[in-house]
């Protein structure tokens, strides 16, 4: 079969073969198609859509280009995936306690990219820590303590890499059967048996409406359950960013502060969302309540806190950090932003304050960019709350004066204040099963 | 601009606006673009689909991407353009014609391509006969002869020439808007001021069906009227061969018959039709019925046939052949293919006849195959003659024993027998003025 053929059939609105999937995979591993070809397929897929069928074979299809690994955790691996936000530090606080409750969770994971951070970037804030590990270290680690945060080795999904690259270029990232099958069969080639997924909606978010966000939900529970694999997804807000801290060490001390039971808030919620649902796939509880409970006695005891030591130590970390928070890099200079009037925080736009974080060195505008650990900025105020003119609404960490400057301006105007109350944002939307989906 | 915008507009299902166009144009004629946006761009055209003013716009851009001929004839120059057929030797009929009736012609051509034949490619059968001249020398033999048939020269849109590749290996062919440009973006260029267009219909054309042959006729008159031609289409059927004769010598020889008024029929009246037309654009004649006859005038007084072989001195080449046929290539085997059984002609298979001669060497696989101008077929009978067993219905003029049986072989299933007699096909379906459309 050769490629021309599936586009043919996919110009025509067909919904495609087994055999025409497959064909479509293999053509966009081989570096000898040419990307004309892929890239006129993509936008045929972008208008005409893809079923269920089709999404979830061509994911399978682009995992097996590459390695599938199949980790022996010793337990169910269980993996959780975030389509990225602002601020959203849910892994560093749940894989701890979700390990402390008896879990087994090999999170592998990426760099950041665009004004959301990664969680790779992030972990290596803490001095020591290696990410860069082998598949069988990675394995060993979560034997031995429960968990283990790594970068994606090996080659996962090579056919996935280009089509996403070629996406980028030719105004085709904004179709959902794309979009689902580029992240799922990373996942489905990590080899995860269940696998949570939090999809978040919003301003800052990659899908920016509930409709959308709900399909695309959807189409990636659909292929992990049409490939065996237990799933669950929830629709998360992103509106203002989750947690107060942006920047990597930041947000790194933010998840210590939580798992210290230091602060409460919507990053510690959603991380229990999250958390409870990773108990259930992982049957090591009957029902979300009943997680729950087992994720705040870790909390409260400090199981958590110490598996994140443990964790961090494994993997050749300075773990003290959770003890001492003071040891993660800091910023030369720490500038603050103040309310201009009294008034009402209206909004924080968690898209803007991400290329704030960016601008100062936090993310990347391009892969090979290096990034500052140090560097970001503190929330003090959330939206709906009351201020007053010369409160401090955020504080700008900076290694660089003139750069610090530019946060804080921008950070003025990303800070909405009005002189009307507004309430809180909603932090959960919906949740997908297996068997439906639950708007809440 | 970038062209990656011009893309998202697009694929969102927005007319594009003309800096949009002109953007879109730039980029295919700049060998910097890369191929692969410019293939995401034409299947999002071939999805969403372009009006009126898009389509005509892009024309326009695409041919002012080469050069813009204005060649100065010492009158209104008039252009003919036929989309392909087989057997289509009208314009050696009605190019000599026209002009024994005072027309300026100067007609530009391409060589065969697939299963049409291609007109430099049956003029250059003419002993010595140049089509490669230059503008000058096709204007200087227009105002000295009335006419001439050259092949393109120059850079006609370059941007056409990339896209059309594209097209061809991204299965974005079939879109109205894309063949209408294409067409029309080089007859543009050559700056006739009157264009007739000869749109096929039928199983041996690139338009199959009568809706989609009246929809390119109009986007193509559209497009001229919208740049200041004189336009007019007709739509002619095309499911048998229009002439008997499928070869290039052989549809020269065809052509000298029927000026010689040795021959009528289907390809001296579709010859007839286009010519009243032609005529009518350049303000010879007040109606089509004056125009016919004039254009008889010319047939029956032989100014016709001394025009043609005027045109063919002109362009260096032994006007003799027009008193004496036998001077054009002769191939060295003829073979007769005999009816099997009594009975009607049903159907014959243009496409397929036009495979055969492609296949005894008269036409190309690829652009730079070398042709046979000898040989070819004749075909005896028409759809809806009556024939008996072991009637000659074809003859086959071939030079390689082998490919000749073949092309026997082949032509006893392209020529069908049955019992029943059916009506002959009709020549004309529509003719499409810058009024409106008229069927017939």
């Amino acid at each position: 079969m050769e490629l021309i053929e599936v586009i043919e059939s996919k110009k025509l609105g067909k919904s495609l073969t087994r055999e025409e999937i497959e064909c479509f995979a293999h053509a966009a591993a081989d570096p000898k198609t040419p990307d004309y070809q892929l890239s006129a397929l993509l936008m045929a897929i972008r208008l005409q859509g893809m079923d269920a069928r089709e999404t979830a074979e061509l994911t399978m299809a682009m995992a097996k280009t590459g390695d599938m690994l199949r980790p022996d955790v010793g337990g169910v691996a269980i993996d959780k995936h975030s389509t990225g936000g602002v601020g959203d530090t849910t892994t560093l606080v749940l894989v701890p306690l979700v390990a402390a409750c008896g879990g087994r969770v090999i999170k592998m994971s990426g760099r950041g990219l665009g004004h959301t951070g990664g969680t790779i970037d992030k972990m290596e804030s803490i001095r020591g820590l290696r990410t860069e590990l082998s598949e069988q270290e990675a394995v060993e680690i979560v034997r031995r303590v429960g968990c283990c945060v790594a970068a994606q080795s090996g080659e996962l999904a090579p056919a996935d890499k280009r089509l996403y690259a070629l996406r980028d270029v030719t105004s085709t990232v904004d179709s959902i059967p794309l979009i689902a099958s580029s992240i799922m069969s990373k996942k489905l080639a990590m080899g995860a048996d269940g696998i949570v997924l939090d999809i978040k909606v919003g301003g800052g978010a990659l899908m920016r409406t509930l409709p959308e966000a709900l399909e695309l939900g959807r189409a990636m529970v659909e292929i992990g359950v049409r490939s065996g694999r237990r799933m669950c997804a929830l629709i998360t807000g992103m509106e203002e960013p989750l947690g107060s801290h942006i920047g990597n060490a930041l947000e790194v001390k933010e998840a210590i502060d939580v798992l210290a039971g230091r602060v409460q808030g919507p990053l510690l919620e959603v991380s229990l969302l999250l958390g409870e649902r990773m108990l259930l796939l992982a049957g090591l509880c009957a029902s979300p309540e009943e997680g729950r409970a087992m994720l705040m006695k870790a909390l409260r005891s400090g199981a958590g806190l110490s598996k994140l030591r443990e964790m961090a130590e494994a993997q050749g970390g300075d773990g003290r950090v959770t003890e001492d928070t003071g040891l993660l890099p800091q910023a030369a200079l720490s500038i603050p932003v103040t309310a201009a009037e009294d008034g009402f925080v209206q909004g924080i736009d968690a898209l803007e304050v991400g290329l704030i974080a960016r601008g100062l060195g936090a993310g990347r505008l391009r892969k090979e960019d290096a990034i500052d650990p140090a560097v970001g900025l503190v929330l003090h105020r959330r939206v709906g709350d009351r201020v007053k003119r010369g409160d401090t609404l955020a504080t700008v960490y900076a290694n660089d004066g003139r750069r610090g400057e530019e946060a804080v301006r921008a950070l003025e105007s990303a800070v909405r204040l009005g002189s009307e109350s507004v309430p809180a944002p909603r932090l959960l939307y919906a949740l997908i099963g297996e068997e439906g989906t639950e708007l809440r």
